[in-house]
Parts: structure tokens; sequence; C-alpha cells
């Protein structure tokens, strides 16, 4: 959601730019203020943020993204495993990235999955892999042996034009180098399974980009999260798209809803969230919502689409609005990080947190922007410190002291 | 620049008092806050407080003040060095401080420093002694061996009238015991080679203070600091007539231009630093522009010199927005600490902090002052998350997570 003012368009933000009419009525009725995900000027990816808004401290808990994408893609991990968000991708034959994601690919991608999960590493005795797809050309590989560590380094180069990486231990423990071994020679094999695998055969007929081979970046371990129950006392459950946060969820024990049309892209079916949030409040005393859409639209660089996503957003918001009695229940609303459409990418700026509900003061703010949370009555908080004041708010947290 | 309202002056402060047009116009434009250099209340002395504005923390870094005026003297300091500042100072025959800085003597501290420098201890095995005068009365002591430590007291009472003090062991350690005995017998044996002194005696027949002693303070290792380019990824240099400051960019691995004009005094050249500014500007992406004067001012509780160093250094911030473009550039404009006129010391107050340059938010504040300050846009931020937010806003900054 958060931006910056851009010149080309008054010196408004995206935001300050929509119509959120149902925001805007959050906003004025409730507290309303700044954000800063993890510090001020600190530049935190989604994992790291969301993590924190949730309540835990990334300083003390966070071990990587690649075990929350995996958990989040259905996989079982165990604390030992190492997992790895992938790509598939499109190599010439000194390894330089020609397409970081294999031309978009989108089908067949289970197929060439397949056969990837099915390569055994020959050179790093007893390490096995699991290898899926998810969404498009993503995937996750895990993996699964003893004495495996997360601190190496990435292979995807991140840019096209060049080689692909080579994994390296990044703290020189023995552990790191077995397990960057069992990347490179992964990596090397999903090549040579997938340059001659007839689906590729297929794709370069029809002068399509081969998806020739699997890109691993995110290494990490599944956090050891305390439950969110025995943090907050909340019983919770979770609406998103994105693996990531249906990982991070899973990971803290809040239950996972599963919503058609939640695609965690950027045309997402914000009715059917809508209803989830309505049917999850049966039996749950928290709902994470997570909308991607507008990040989506921000790492575009795509002023319009983020106008259109808040706009759609917002009538999520009213939607939740009309059905969930907010002089009973407690609304917050904010972002995990802000993506100015004018950088295409995340910033550390503070982000707007609303919190609207019973006995909470008016801000009395006549529009949710930016500037009017600079301004707002909420002040400047951080990212850890939004589910300590919701379950004060909710009159469920612990004193501390007596 | 921080003050408090005076009653005296219709409930203002020297800065809503002075006419400050530039830093007025730098407020209206940018981020606009309330910076706590340490902690909200907490009282910093210049060395921690800037050590902060650099974004290292001083609970983590800070080694005592001597050793960054020993570096900003021009001094080398291996880690096992310890520094201590140093004034001359009148004593009577029983110790007794009649005059902390011997009449503000200004004449000839170099050739009473040859002679102090001269100074061997015997009573402490293996330790060496360096010194050298810098401004005025001030100079700086260098006790160079093997199992030294800072943790000892200061031989400076701090108030004339007081016996001078016995440095003492403050942690019971060996090595604090071996430091004190040599820094009691360094002031001893200065007191010595001083007060039979040429230039003391001739002192005397003019019937002025004589410097017929060393007082020592602010014992201090060089702090280990990682680079500022490693950690901001910015090449700095700095500009300041104060040694201490000095020091510390060089511990911080800044370079010192050596600007002629920069006094560090009540009366500086600004439009010399201002020029500095634009000359550091051509190979330099980060620049630090020292201000000793309104603190000065604030220490003598000069209301109308506050005011007047506040008007000047209004003019070196217009000089800079001149010639430095603003539109592509970043401007932050802060203090290390308030130094009320009203207390003469340093206090605990939050101060005003203002960042501008390309797409940051207008505070629209009409003028700057500690209250337009207190109602920003910016909320209220700490000494160290000074250098992540500009960082952050250079496009400088890592990612935290992915």
């Amino acid at each position: 959601m958060a931006d910056r003012p851009l010149i080309d368009h008054d010196y408004k933000t995206p935001l300050e730019y929509a119509n959120t009419p149902n925001m805007d009525r959050l906003a004025k009725a409730g507290l309303l203020g700044q954000l800063d995900p993890v510090a001020p000027g600190v530049r935190p990816g989604s994992d790291v943020a969301n993590m924190a808004l949730l309540g835990y401290d990334p300083a003390k808990y966070y071990t990587g993204r690649g075990a929350l994408e995996a958990l989040g893609a259905g996989l079982n991990l165990s604390p030992s495993d190492v997992a790895f968000r992938c790509n598939f991708a499109t190599v010439d034959d000194d390894f330089r990235v020609e397409d970081r994601r294999a031309g978009r690919i989108r089908k067949g991608t289970s197929k060439l999955a397949k056969a990837v999960d099915a390569i055994r590493i020959d050179g790093v005795p007893g390490v096995k892999t699991v290898f899926k797809s998810t969404v498009d050309h993503r995937a996750v590989l895990v993996l699964r042996g003893e004495k495996l560590s997360r601190m190496v380094s990435d292979v995807d180069p991140k840019e096209e034009g060049s080689k692909i990486g080579i994994a390296k231990a990044l703290d020189g423990s023995e552990e790191a180098k077995r397990t960057a071994a069992a990347v490179n020679e992964f990596v090397k094999r999903s090549h040579e399974v997938l340059r001659e695998h007839p689906l590729n055969q297929d794709r370069a007929s029809e002068k399509e980009k081969v998806a020739n081979i699997v890109l691993t970046r995110g290494a990490g371990t599944i956090p050891t999260l305390p439950s969110f129950k025995s943090m907050f006392d909340l019983r919770g459950t979770c609406i998103t798209g994105t693996a990531m946060i249906k990982g991070l969820a899973m990971a803290a024990g809040l239950e996972v809803m599963d919503v058609r049309g939640a695609t965690g892209s950027i045309r997402t079916d914000y009715e059917a969230k809508a209803k989830a949030v309505i049917e999850g409040s049966r039996d749950k005393n928290f709902i994470l919502v997570h909308v991607k859409a507008p990040d989506i639209a921000g790492h575009d660089g795509d002023f319009k689409a983020k106008v259109r996503t808040l706009e759609e957003a917002d009538s999520l918001v009213g939607h939740i609005m009309d059905e969930v009695d907010i002089g009973l229940n407690y609304f917050a609303l904010t972002s995990d990080h802000a993506t100015p459409v004018g950088y295409g990418t995340h910033t550390g700026d503070p982000v707007p947190i609303v919190i609207g509900g019973p006995d909470v003061p008016a801000s009395r703010a006549l529009k949710l922007s930016e500037s009017t949370a600079s301004r707002g009555n909420l002040g400047r908080i951080r990212g850890t410190d939004l589910m300590p004041i919701l379950t004060d708010l909710l009159g469920r947290s612990r004193l501390y002291g007596s």
C-alpha cells in the first residue's frame, strides 16, 4: 500500500490518488499512525516484515525464506531440512541466464518437477532431495539429511545475462560446505534432466523459452516459533494466496484457510476473501487477510495498477466492515513494507497503520494516506508492537509485573 | 541548536527567535521530526551522541572520549593505548584548583607541552607517555604500554576551589590500578616540570595565571568501529574544527578535510565550511559538517549569542543549498544534543531533525523549531535511526530478509 509522492501525479501517492472510502472511514474513526516494519530505514523482505507484524522479532526468529515457501507449498519439513525457493529458468550452454522465469512458463511444470524430483544426489552421502512446482515458474527444493546448513549462497544470479552462481558456504562450516556441494550437484543434474525433457523439446519447436535448469535461492530452515496461541491467547486463521505467508502462518500455528480465488497475484478474488473472513470469524478470534496485489503493482512500477489494486482492496475492506461489526471487533490495516512505484522495489519507509474498533480514539483524519498517517494519533510504532497493541485492546494481554 | 522556551523571551527558544530562512525552507519541504540522540531523556556527551548519529550504537561501541580527542589531534594510537583529555590548569601549593584553564592560556602551550612530553614515568614499569597540546588550554595524553585500562577516574575535579582528584581504578582490575598509578605519577611530575618552567615565570611576573599542572579526564581507548563504508556503502568525509569529531570520523574510516577557518569555536568561518562541502561533494557521497558554535553559546548561557550562531549556521545551510542541488541530494540537519541557555549544560531533550531531498514528503511546517518538530511528519526517531533512513533514501541499503 505505502508509496512516496510522485511528481508526475501532483506529488500524490497512489493511496492519496485512490478512491478508498472504506479505508478512509476506518482511518477517521480509529487510531492512525506510522509503522516501521522492522526499524526506521530498515528495508525488509516480506518474510521478515510479516514475521514482525505477527509479533515475532525477526532478529530472534528469522531462519531464511525457503522453508516458509516449502511449508506453504504443502511439503512437510523436519527441523534438519534445508529448503530453497526455486525458479525454472533458461540458460545457454555456458550457464548464462537467458530468462530467469523460462518465459514465465505456466503449463507442464508439474511434469518437469516430477522429473527433477527423481534426481538422486551421489556426491554428498546421506542427502535426499524433494522438489515440487508451485505457481507458474516457481518451485521449492528440500534437502533432507544430517548435517545440513542454511548458510549457503544463492545460485540464482537475480539478473539475466549473468552466469548462474555457484552455491558457497557463507560461514565456512562443514555443514554449509556439504549443503553447497549438494545444491551445486542438484542444479547441474536439473540441467541434465530438463534439457532432454520432451516438454522442453515441444517448447523449443514452438519457439518458447525452454525450462532447462532450476535456480535456487533463499535457503532456510523452519523457524522455531512459540505458538501464536501461547503468545497472544488468540485462535488464528490466515487467508492468503502466497505460499510464504501460508508457511509463516503454519509455523506460528495458525490455521490456513483454503480460499479459491485467493491467488497471490495481481488479480485476486476479493469477494471470495471477504466471504472467507466472515466464515473464519465463526470459530476464530484472529484473522490475517493478506493482499499481495498492490506490492506486485509497485514492483511493476505501475501507478495506475497500484491505484486500482488499492481501490479493489478497499472494496474488500468495505465487504468486511459491512459484515463484521466494527463496534464489537478490532480491525487493523497496514502494509508489510512500502514498494514505491518509482522504485520498483521494497524501501525502508514507515507505512500507514490503522486500528479501528471499540473504545479506540478517533484520528479524525479525512483520508487514509501516508501523509495523514504521519500526523496521526498513534504516533510511530514498530512491526512487533502491533500484536501487543491488538492483544491489549482485546483485553487478552497478560500483566507485566504485578 | 535545540533549547527550551524561555520566560524572558516570550516563551520562545533561540531557534524560534532566530531568523533562519534557509533552515525553514528545508524543514517545510522535507521530513521534520524529533530525534532522541540516544534514547528519550538520556543526556548525552557529544562523543556518544555523534557516534549514534553516525550509526554506531554507543552501548556497543563507546570506549571513552580520550582516544577520539588524541586521534583528532593527530596522534597515532594502538588498541592497547589509553588516552586522556587534558587541561593546563593553575593549582595552589595544596593542589587546590584556582583556574581549570590556567587563565585560558593561549600562547606558548606547545613549549610547555614539549617539557611535559619529556616526562618519564618510573613508578609503573613499561608505561610510556606521549603528550600534545591542541587548542588553547587543551591537550591530550597517551599512556602506552601493556596491561593498561580505560577504567580510571578523572583527576580534573571539574570545578574550581576543589582539590585535584586522585585517579582511581573504577573496576578494581590490576590493569586499572596500574593505569591510575601511572596517571597520578604523570600529574605529579607535570606539576614539578611546569612550576619551574620559564614561561610560567614570565606569566607570573605579568600577573597571569600560571599553567602549573596538567589535569586529566575522559580516559579512552580507540573504539573498534566497522567502517562507515562497510556499514552504509558511502564514501564519507568530515568537516569540523573539533578534535573529538575528527577522531570519531577517523575511527569510522571517514576522510577528515582540513578546512582553514573551521575552528570549533564560537567564531568559525561558515563560508569556508560551505566551500569545503562543495569541494568534498566532488569525490564523496557523504559529508558530515559539524558546527560547534551554538553549543558553546548554550554552555555560556548566552541567549543572544545562541541566536546569532544559529543565524550564522543558517547562512551555511543557505550556501550549501545554493550550490548542492537539493533536488538530487539528501540533506539532514540536526543537533547532537540540546544545550539550553537556561541550563548551561547538555540536557536529554529530543532535538529537531530535518531530512530534505528527492521524493521526501513535505512537512509544510512554516518554520524550523522545537515546537514544529514535535508535530512533524517524521515522528520521533533515535540517533542510530538516522543513517539507516538516509541509506534507504539513497537506495543503498541492503534488504533484510528476502
